[in-house]
This record gives C-alpha cells, structure tokens and sequence, in this order.
C-alpha cells in the first residue's frame, strides 16, 4: 500500500499547499478511503481566501473537501455493511450521537460534529482518509464516482426541499441560480414541483437554470421586493407554495416573503449579512413560515437513490475538471467563476 | 340550449337505462356543466350489477358516473373563478363545508357529503349535471377532457401517497395492478419514489404496470404471506418504507405488514372483507403505520398540475372508448374487463 | 321579542356612539342571539381611537366587538345542533367555506372571511347579532358566558401553541404579559409545559402573570437582546425549547430568537412596527422556526373543553365589568389600563 | 468501595436467584450507577414464569430489571455531565447508534439496541450497573430515585399519548387499567385531554383510575366490540378522538377502534395474540390510524419535567415495596397481585 498521501492544505489567506500526511488508521466503526472525486464548495472557497464564514476560523492549517466519494481501502473489525473495494459516498459531517438533537434525529444542529473541512476538523481533498463507516454510503454499480460527490450538495437541496414541504404540484420560487439554487431545482423538480421559478442577477446563470428544468427564470436588475414578488407572480399565475432562498441578500429575503402564499413556507439555506431587516408583519399574519436550512440530516440514501434510479441528471452541474495536483487552478476556476464554472471537480486517483 | 338530458341511470340489478332527465338550474354558487368525458369506475359497475357497496345501496333509480370532466355551460351570479366555455375536472363530492371535519380540511371524511353516485346520490353520466363551482377544476389548455377525468382516480392516488408520506427516494410496494394499483404507481413516481414493486394475480396487468414505470413485479400464485414478504424484499433488497394496499385481500394485507420496514406505513385502499385477520403484533412492534384512505380532499389542484405538466402519461390507462349512448357496451366491457380493459370512456358529447 | 337593539358604535376617531339597529334575521344556517358578554380586545381600542390596524380601516360605521357568548334566540330551518334556549360561545369569524385555504382546514387565513369588528364588518357588542350556527359552541352548564367570551382569547393562545407545537415538558419563554402573553401562558400550562418564563416592561404585569402559574418572570429594563437572552437561558437552565413572541417589538423578537434552541420554534403573535432587523443567520442556521399566528383555526372545541373541565381557570383575566349602557367607560378603562385593567367585560343583557 | 454485587438472576422457570456478580468497569462514555430503585414490570415477570415474551427467549442466566433509578459512584474519562454523586433515573435501552432508524430519532426500533433484561442483556436489579452516561437523566433534588424509577412506564406512556396526538382538549378511551393504562391516564391528562374514559375487566383497578382522574370508567362483562363501544359513546358524547389500546385482546381492539372518531387514532400498546381479526373496512375507510407503540424514543426529559413539575403524582403508582433481598416475595406480589398490586417496587440501596 502507498504511504504518501497528497493533501491540499490551506495555510493562510490564499495560501494552498500540497503537502503529505500520513495515512491514518481507522478505528474500529470506521473505514480507511482511497480518496476519488472531490468538488469544491462556496466555503472552500471562502476559507482559502478569508479564512471564515462566519464565527468558523481557521486558526492551524486544515485540509479543505467535503464534496467526496472514495474506494474503501480496509475496514475497522465492526465494520460490517461495507467491504474493501466498495466505492462509498462520504457524509462528511460525523455528529456526537450523544446530544438531544442527534437522539432525535437532527443530528445536523449537533454542536459537537466533526464535519470535513469545517475548522478546526480537516477534509478529505487528499489521497486517504479515514471516516465513520455508517457514514459512508455505497454506490451502486451505476453510479460514479463525480456523482457520488456530487450526493453532498444534492443533499442540501433534499434537506431543504423536506423541510420546505415540496409536494406533487408544488409551485416553488427559488432565489438564486449559484450551485445551490441549481440543486434544489434538481431536487424539488424529482419531489414532483409542478411549477419552478428561479431568480439570479447573471444571465448565464439563468440559461443553465432552463437547460435544468426551471420553467420560469426572472433575472432581477432593479426594482423594490414588491415590484419583483409582482413579476414572480405574474410569471407563475399566482404566490408560489414555496420559496427557497439560497442567496441571503436582503431583497432577496424580502422579495421572497411577499412572493409566497398565504400558509406558505419560506426555507432559507443563503448565508448574507447577520441581520436583515424583513416585513415580519406580513409573514406573520400570512403564516408564511421561515424555516432555515443548516446542512442536512438522513438525506444521503434519499439522494442516492435519486441520482441512481436516473431522475436527475447531476453530472450536468460538474463544468470543470481537475487533479489534485492541479489544485490551484482548480481553486482559481471555482473563485473566478472563469469559463461558467459551476461545479469544479478535483480527482484525487 | 338544448332542452333534452340524456343520462344513464340504473333501475335494478344489471338494469341500465338511457333516459331523459329534466336540464338542473345552476344555484348562485354552482355551474351547468356540459358533461365531456366520464370514466367507469369499479364502483360503478357494483352499483349496476350488485345493486351495493357495502353499508351504501341504491334505493331507489340513480344517475351513474363520478369521473368525470366537462365544459361550463351556465355560471351561478356569485361564480367568479368560472366562465361559459371553461373546461373543467369535477371533484365528484361536495361536503357539507359546517362540520369538524371539512373545518380541518378533512372533508373528505364528511358524514353529510354530496357524492356522484354513492347512493342516493346522481352521479354524472349524462349531457347536463349541475355542480358546486369551487369543486370544478379548469383544465390548462393542454389537458384534454379525457385527462380531465382521469383527475378522479388520479386522486386518490395522490391522497394515497400523501398519506403514506411517499418521498424522494422511497420504496414503494404496491399490492394490486387494478386501475388504482397503477395511479399509485403513476403518482408515487411522480413524487420521487425511486423503487415501485407491484403485485398482481394476473400477469397482463403486471405488464402494463412495468410499461408504466413498475421496477419489480412479483406475480402471486401461491406461498403464505411471509414468505411473499420474503419475494419482495428480494426483489427490492429489503423491506419497504411504503406498502400500498389496493385489493384488500386478508394474505395481501397481512403480506404487506411483512413487508414493510420498522418505523414504515401502509396505507389501505382495498376493500376485500369487512374483517381481517392481521399480523398486528409485528406491526405495532415495530410501529409500522396503518393507516386508511378514503376518496381524497383537497387532491384535485396537485393532480391536475402533474398532469398538466407532463410528469405522468395518464392517457396510456384508457383503454377503451364508448359514446353515452353505447352505454351498455361499455359498462359490459368495464365488467368483463374484455380485451385487457383498464379504464373505460365514455363520451357524452 | 324586543324591537331594539342597543349597538356600541364606533363612527371616528374616539367617536363611540349608543344606537339602535334593528334586529336581524337569521338565514336558514344561522341563528339569532341575544348577546350576554362582550370583552374588548386591544384591537376594538385600536379601532375606536386610531380607526385602523395595518391596512384594516374604517371607512363607515362600525359595530364593535368580537369576545362574546351570547343565547339563541331563534334558529334558522338548517340549524339542528342547536335550539332557542343554548348558551354558546361565537366564534367571530366566518370563512368563505369556498377557496384552498376553507378546503384545507386553514380558514383562519381566509382573504373572504366575515369577522366581527373588523372592517368593513360590524362586531357584536349590541343586543342581538346573528350568526353562522356553526360557528356557535354550545356552552355546558358549568361554564358561563363570561368565560364563553373568553373563548376567543383563549383560543389564540391555542392557535400559537398548537402552531408552535408546545408538547409536554417544553420550556417556554413567552415575550410580553398582557391579555395575550397571559393566555398563552394558561394554554401552555395547560398543555403540559414544564416551565415558562414571561417578560414585561411593567411589573404588575408579571405579578398576575407569577399568580397564573408562570414559573420565571423577567422585568425587562435595559440590556441587548443577546443579554436579555442569557437572563431568560440564566433562569429557565437552558435556552428554551419555543418562545411566544406577543408584543411585536424588534429588540423582542431578536431576544426571542437567541433564546430559543437550535431545532426551536419562535410563534409571532404580536404586532409591531412591519418591518423588523432580525438575526435571521442565526435562526436559519440553529433551524429556529419562526411561524406566524394570525387568530386561530378549529380552535374553539379544544378550548372550551379546556374551560370547561377546569383546567384553566380564566376568569381570573377579568379585572372589570361593565353595562353595555357603560361602554364608553368600559372603553375608557380598557384604553388607559387603569386600575390595573387586564380583561374589560361588558353584559349586553 | 463495595466489592459484591448482589443481582436477581433468573436461571430457569420460576427459578430467581440472588448471586453477587462481578462490580462492572464504566467505558469512557459510561458511568458506574449504585442502583436505587428498581420496579417489577410485567415483563421481567413474564420472563421469571415463562422464560419468553414474543421471540425473545431465556437462553442463559439473566439479570432482571429495567425500570430503574440510581446513583452515580464513577464516570468514564469522557463524560461531562455528571458526577459521582448524581442521581439519575435509567434510560434501559442503549441503541447502536448507526442504524438508519437511529440516525433519524426513531432508536426505540434499533435492531441493535441493549435493552436491560431484554435477553441476552442483563438488566439492573443489583447492586452495581454501567450504563450509558447520555442514557442516564440526573434527577432534580425534589425528585426521588422511586420517581426516577417509574419514569420508564412512564415514558412508555409519553411516547403512546405522542403517537396518538394527544392535545389539548382530546377525549380518550384506554383500554386496560394495569400498569401502563394508568400511567397513560396520567399522562394524557398531563398532556390537556379534556376526557378520559378507561375499561377493565377487574372494578378495583377501575376504582384506582377514578380516583388518578379518570372522568369515566368502564367495567367491561359482556357485550360485543359494537355495544361496548357504544357504551363508550353515551359515556362520553360521542366517538373519541384517540384510543389507546394496552390490553391487546381481540374485542379490546376491535371495540377501540369502533369507538373512535372518523380521522382519529389508536395506538396499540398491549400484547395479545400475535393475530388479530379486526374490523380493518370501518377503520380504513374511516381513515382511523392504527398506530404501534414500542417502548420510547426521546421521552425521558419529557417525562421528568412532567414528574418534577408536579403535573402528575407518580408515586400513587407504588403499593409495595420491598429490599433487594426479599425480591422472591416481591415477584411474588407483582405476579399474583395480591392485596392490589399495582407497580412492585424493589429498593437496591
């Protein structure tokens, strides 16, 4: 077996280096993983160049990835559902399993997970890496590979999808045509959304957002949250069931609320300033609900039962590929957004 | 207008006859409906040959026909969603809108419901019918009569699936290949179920149930519950979350407990025997859900979109076409099920 | 019978005039009563000394209010689950019974709804008002009119707590102790919370709200809402598992969402400015819902019951009493909160 | 510290044993507990007399005890909230953690659970016990180690009143006025049922619910399911909204579910015959749900709110109590009944 494992490493501010570590052993409930194919996330990105989102820092150097699938190397001895060889995507969050919140089933709010390539925990956009082998999901024989990484942010869309209510019928606004908006329109269009409108301020965006599925794009420039909720009406004969925030902007939150139904439900998964300043009243006394959106819980089998069974197509979503190597450039293409990268894809093979 | 309103009424035990009835005056909040297209449904054909369905029995000569869709001829002076001309789907029952259950939304458990041929009820297999306008659905340009009827049985389909909780990625047994053994097919697809497992007695109903998007099909002839159960969980590589019973048979029940996974549901349609002899150990012990259906409320919108959006080809379940005047042919093939009926048409233009 | 009726009318601003109307006759589904007591809500005051709440104006005369039990005198032919005699409890608002919202159980958000002393509609503070049959609620003998009246406050405490899913054991932090934070705090009580921390600007407020059962109070003088947040977590052990937000100001609200736990519920009851700042980062990464209550739905049967078996003893809510010929002391008591003036009762008989 | 551990073993049939065992070593997220008290449930009697409930068989030697409370003498390396000197009521059933229905809050259905006197697990009629530190719920001051003990029937009953959708206001019949009838008694009062209607076949037991705040009993002689449900009916009014089944015999069954509500529910608690003919048409097309209860997920803090709150006078439960070395004649009570055995406690200090 080898006994490098190439790492890509953030070091400081726009600081990425390629560096060895060792392979680690895993422990008795884990699987050692040949690392495949890892994508590069908006907080890769973010922590390469500002070090943080949010109150999450990176103080030591962290190997970024959390958008992985890999080949199980060897099993701990309790390691029962999986052998070596199986190729596995990976749920990069591993909760306490301890807490109220993971008893109950929301091991996503779980304050104490260790979650790839959130600091002060490392990812796995490496050559080998350990994890808990229940998070560890196998891909069936028709399934790759890219598109097992890919189940990650899939699984976003399918929490907030669940957690918005998406119905057969289901007419849903989401804000927002970047790699998440794009994946909730994936996702609602499999849970049987009838109508999908999709809002972004980039035209290309937009363009892939219809080749996807979306029935009605509204590409914003100007104009008050009520002038655009009006349009979003107007284009969708009537308020959506559902709106899917996935930008965070203010107007955006704003337009989002006006939009939606009375007895609706507004999910937001956008992460823009700390405070927004929003039309609470009309939310409330529409029973508009607001529900937010952290990550995702029991969503991998789901999700992977959807791409395997061939109701989406998610390999459309991967623009540019890359080999660890190459990280760099791979982190400089999903930083630009050069060339319409979308979905940045990294083989670790 | 015209003044004559032909309609098919049954007499007595297999005595259908096509006679003239006076044209009803639509109320304030009601529309005349030129009746299009009518579906013949299982329970219309009870009514002709046994006279009863259970505790409901015809008294005394009723209209037949519930699914159904037609054109408004004539609005109510408070009807404002309608005008003449409008194509329309017809949810066949109208409740009492004053008790605890239509105030909870659940009307379709009213005790004081108006429904098209449930005796004494006229059901709608005529030129002219009259009915509540808020229960008269328009059709999109591009949803024909015909798929405007089908919208009955679809349905239930969707009240089923929705009762059952069917999600993204779910698998789904589905105990009977009947008409409505194939909507909960078509709808639990269009709802993202990944895997459809679907049983019958009679092998040509399994193979239009695989050309209509079946994954497995296990064909019953002999074995005990258990170990059909066993078939199923071969065939779909484990037990199911969801079992969805349409035929109502006690080994077909109780193999749909078997079945279906700890913490699962299965929703009962079917209606074979009064009483049942059921593994309700198992089920309680492992918590899985029973839970009944009947007809649908508030189905008829969710329906119609999916239609109306192309997720599901419901045509391909008509199977024969007759005239209102040929009526007795095809009342005769609905019940023979003669020439691999499915679901029988009749025009009443 | 009598040929007066005595009405409490508001005709402009501080304009509260005493006439006679005359007596109305109930349509075949409705019954006419001899009104007994009438409470005044916040929003009858609203309405005689401003005109208007939100967008709600009055442009024309208008009977006020909708807290009231009254005795049927007459019923219309339909009627059957009432006779000339009862005592009931008048649910103020009557829907439409027609659109999706009638249909699916949530008619408190009806756009068509007829309810009582908001405009354009007259209210019930008079000597005899029709109503919709089944929107009455026959009182048992053990509960009198006086709490059949409260019924209506009662109910929004049931309405946001069933909406905010108290459960038992829940910790509850409740934000504002007047009539409503009260309520809530009996509901909540009621259905089994563990412990519950109410908040107000004066103290006599949180002397009842101690004397009603509430287990912290919390004098809100000065301080952030993150540090009002840590007191409210300091008393109750915790941060609280669904917080009551009924006073609508921004410094409340934001003190609600810290103080609720990741996979917490905030309910917004009360009304303040319409746009408010929020720290929606970190509701929607903690999944802290926050769901609108606008009045109540299917409410009245469970809060009576709860009257009626005394479980809650919510006379104590009445600080005064008045004559209908009283009501512009009534209204002028229940305005300055005089005398420490919670619940202001008037008899109409 | 101690070096024996006394512990009721069960060797064979009708064969219980005090044996000291070896004093178990805590793991690092496990604390060593000094039992406290200890109740006799039906099933660890059923196991001393018949060596089987269901499929789960006495193979070898056996611990008993499962309702349990102590004290805690040790804690592993990695626990955090408690300390030696805590006490602590005993969550019995420890799930593995990693299964599906563990990850998503539903651990009462692990296959892989360690269940105390569940064989092949000892349970915790001894001395000295490790067990799971987050299964392990520090008691209040002002709660005993004999209310920490009972918190296991009574989460039993928290879990069945959270299936059922207990709510404020709900009528509920109980079947069964053992053990686990009242403590579900107690708990849907707790929870806001406005009235509880229980039956039995034996009056004292009936006499002991009167008196825990039964509004109605019902002393069950003669009679079919029909006519006992009607009985049900004329006592409460109507149909109930929730039935709760913990008898698990063929009419109780039959009988709950004609007695209860269109769109209401029935859980099923109790054990009876493996099949059950059942009345599954009424149910279905009645939409009433059928619901399993198997012991509990997630109800203890629930649970010892309610205790601590006082909402619920647990403690009325206990009618004998015995040392741990006289646990032959409290099995002896527990199993007979004698002089109005209710819960059997047995202190292990």
């Amino acid at each position: 077996m080898a006994t490098e494992n190439l790492s890509a490493i953030v070091y400081g501010k726009n600081d990425l280096r390629l560096e060895n570590r060792p392979i680690p052993e895993p422990g008795p409930n884990e699987v050692l993983l040949r690392m495949g194919q890892v994508g590069i996330c908006g907080s890769d990105v973010s922590y390469l160049t500002k070090l943080a989102i949010g109150h999450f820092i990176v103080k030591s150097p962290m190997v970024l990835g959390h958008e992985s699938a890999g080949t199980v190397v060897k099993c701990g001895e309790k390691v029962k559902h999986l052998k070596k060889g199986d190729r596995v995507a990976i749920e990069p969050g591993v909760p306490c399993r301890m807490c109220d919140l993971c008893k109950a089933g929301r091991y996503n709010l779980c304050q104490d997970v260790y979650f790839c390539a959130t600091p002060p925990d490392d990812g796995n956009l490496c050559r080998y890496y350990k994890h808990a082998a229940d998070f560890c999901f196998k891909l069936p024989d028709n399934v790759s590979l890219e598109e097992g990484a890919l189940c990650e942010p899939m699984s976003v869309g399918v929490h907030a999808c669940r957690r918005a209510g998406v119905f057969l019928g289901s007419s849903v606004l989401i804000c927002g045509a970047g790699p998440i908006g794009l994946v909730n329109l994936l996702v609602a269009k499999a849970m049987g959304a009838a109508k999908v409108c999709i809002t972004d301020l980039v035209e290309n965006r937009l363009n892939l957002a219809k080749e996807l599925g979306a029935d009605h794009t509204l590409l914003v420039k100007s104009g008050s949250p009520e002038e655009l909720a009006k349009q979003v009406e107007a284009a969708m004969g009537g308020c959506v069931d559902i709106t899917i925030e996935c930008c965070g902007a203010e107007p955006s939150i704003c337009m989002g609320i006006y939009a939606t139904k009375s007895g609706g439900v507004m999910v937001i998964i956008g992460h823009g300033p700390a405070e927004v300043k929003m039309p609470i009243i009309n939310a409330a006394t529409r029973e508009v609900d607001i529900r937010g959106v952290f990550r995702y819980a029991n969503c991998y089998p789901a999700t992977l039962e959807m791409i395997a069974s061939g109701k989406v197509n998610v390999k459309r979503l991967i623009t540019h590929r890359f080999k660890l190597e190459e990280s760099h450039q791979a982190f400089e293409t999903a930083r630009t957004g050069a060339g319409g990268a979308v979905k940045v894809m990294i083989s670790c093979e």
